[in-house]
């Protein structure tokens, strides 16, 4: 069912998306201001991705960069529209709705923006399920559509139209190349698509998961009562139902350096008993992409592996990794879409040189269950439903 | 008067585009086999810019790129024209007529190829009236016409628009990214004009004031004659009037290296008495800079620093450039036209970052003189009638 959003959901939203990003995804917080501003008091159409026409024609927006640079370089704000009308000219064809290409971060926010600058319909779904680095990692991209033509504006008005065809990687290449150039941010409409191909290809239900998210650690903080167990019940009948604490500690040390357009580096996390040695380390390129306890893998991508706050659960992104934070770190499983031979060749261990395989974060067995229930990405399978708002 | 250019005039046009090139522009050796290969027996018609209808709608095409990687990474011929078309579309209107940007070096033929594979006439004038290594350094956008858009082609047939309205050196400064992650080499269309456009902003007449160079030097070397005589002689009723013999020695330093998209370096010239201690250097940026005799400046952009074979007046490029060469230095006044404060402004020695003032090759005096016979860059300025074939 359709539902509509308002100013007073952005807060829940963005504390949701923060934790779906996995560490990256960009702060919303700066999102979240640009959207109250112009939304007003007004309201967003989020579209229930399964009640789409199949000729519904979807532009999907996003801010592309590294997250230790858009925390710094605010966007003047025209620049995602200026994104989705400089595709539709290119198209000849206006679209219908908009859409996140990223639930994680500040690109649950990008298309809110867009959405209350114009009027569109969003469209509740996204192409990666949360946060990941790249534009070619996309489900969209593993199901068959392809990012092309990508139109990407900058905050100077300047316009770029990139069409590499099917070649998705060589898209994010030169894109990237574009954003660094403008100064390592720039806002982006690209895998335009119709709503039969949304069903087909996309995360369902990824607004309304982050927002029912938030929401419960909110209303649990309000309570006194645990958010984490609010995180577990409600991730518990999403398509991301398994939740494991990996580790409890703190931050004892930061590497992080802005290279080649990404953030990238690693945290290592140390017990809270100083008795016990252990050894908890994470590698991340702008999202957290592999944690260790004592050099052993616990979790890897496509599954989440979220920073929160020990005490209040609050999602801790790799530019707010501090010395001294004592944090809580949990790993989430994915949808089993995400977990497919073609999805993990676009975003599993081996797309970031890794050269551990993919291990799923709830172990073998309850994984392949939950395979089992996954025949195609098709309406049906898995549907979020718990976190439906 | 129009004419019709075939194969071989190409190895005289090589020569002349060369020398024109100013040890940059890339080696048009390439570029000729192509047009070569793709032309056969048939001929291209080259346009006279002061006959073309004011509504005529040029489409300039070039290839951008380092000279040290262009010689190495063969394109792999359909870019220019993919570059071309990419640009109509675009722009919703079908080109009249092709134009180099760049009269020296492999953008001279780069039009050529376009022709031959399109049929398209090519306009007898260009943008630098030389070669320069940024596309914001023409004179059209000194005169008011800018590159934007552009359009660019990969050799696996990747597509980029970029539209920076009238910045052409933020349009330059995303190309060249886009260029880079292409391997260091791209093919472009931009600076989409009117032939009203072409006869206020172009160096007029400077493909056959190459190819009249190129000629001039080999039937000096066949009529044994000196082909400096002739390349005095074939300049002297041109816009390039004056030529000044600045140096003669060997090479006996090179310091080359390609660093975001470009060659830089500078060579060092030795007198050829050892008793003699003249140190004659160049600093050049694709292009030949600056020429300093005992580190006073004898020649700067955007006039022409050519070094030739001692003997044949061979043009070598900067990338030719090796220890040991017996060679000659000649300094080659530019057109008037290209000398004026906003024409310095976009492609005079601050443009590079030089701290010397722009002082003319053949001295204040006569250069004041040249300069009170151009009045503006309109029809009848100067007419490269001399080199006219």
């Amino acid at each position: 069912m359709s539902w509509e959003l308002t100013a007073a959901d952005l807060p829940d939203l963005a504390r949701g998306a923060t934790l779906l990003g996995t560490g990256g995804g960009g702060d919303p917080y700066i999102g979240k201001m640009l959207v109250e501003q112009v939304l007003g008091t007004r309201s967003i159409t989020i579209l229930d991705p399964d009640e789409l026409a199949d000729d519904l024609f979807v532009i999907p927006t996003a801010q592309m960069g590294a997250p230790t640079v858009m925390i710094e370089k605010i966007p003047a704000g025209f620049e995602p529209t200026l994104a989705l009308r400089t595709l539709e000219e290119h198209l000849g064809r206006q679209a219908d709705a908009t859409m996140p290409i990223e639930c994680g971060g500040i690109n649950s926010m990008i298309p809110l923006l867009v959405a209350a600058e114009t009027g569109l319909p969003v469209v509740d779904a996204d192409g990666m399920g949360r946060a990941f680095p790249e534009l070619s990692m996309e489900t969209f991209a593993v199901y068959g559509v392809h990012g092309s033509p990508l139109a990407l504006a900058g905050e100077r008005g300047e316009r770029v139209i990139i069409d590499t065809g099917d070649d998705d990687r060589q898209m994010e290449w030169l894109a990237r190349g574009i954003a660094i150039r403008l100064g390592g941010v720039a806002h982006i409409a690209e895998y335009a698509m119709s709503g039969a191909e949304v069903k087909r290809t996309a995360v369902p239900r990824t607004i309304s998961m982050a927002l029912a998210l938030g929401r419960a650690i909110r209303l649990a903080r309000e309570a006194h009562t645990s958010p984490f167990d609010a995180i577990e019940a409600t991730l518990s009948t999403t398509l991301y139902s398994h939740v494991r604490e990996l580790f409890v500690g703190k931050v004892s040390d930061v590497e992080r350096r802005t290279t080649d357009g990404f953030a990238k580096g690693r945290a290592v996390i140390s017990p809270l008993d100083p008795a016990t040695h252990d050894r908890f380390e994470i590698a991340f390129q702008n999202e957290n992409l592999v944690a260790r306890l004592n050099g052993e893998v616990v979790t890897i991508v496509p599954d989440l592996i979220c920073v929160v706050d020990h005490e209040t659960a609050e999602p801790i992104t790799t530019e707010g990794l501090r010395y001294g934070q004592r944090v809580r770190v949990l790993g989430i499983s994915t949808p089993a879409m995400m977990r497919t031979p073609a999805a993990l060749q676009a975003f599993g261990p081996t797309a970031f040189g890794l050269s551990e395989p993919f291990a799923p974060v709830e172990g073998e067995v309850a994984a392949a269950e939950a395979a089992s229930r996954f025949t195609s990405p098709a309406p049906g399978a898995g549907t979020n439903q718990g976190a439906r708002i």
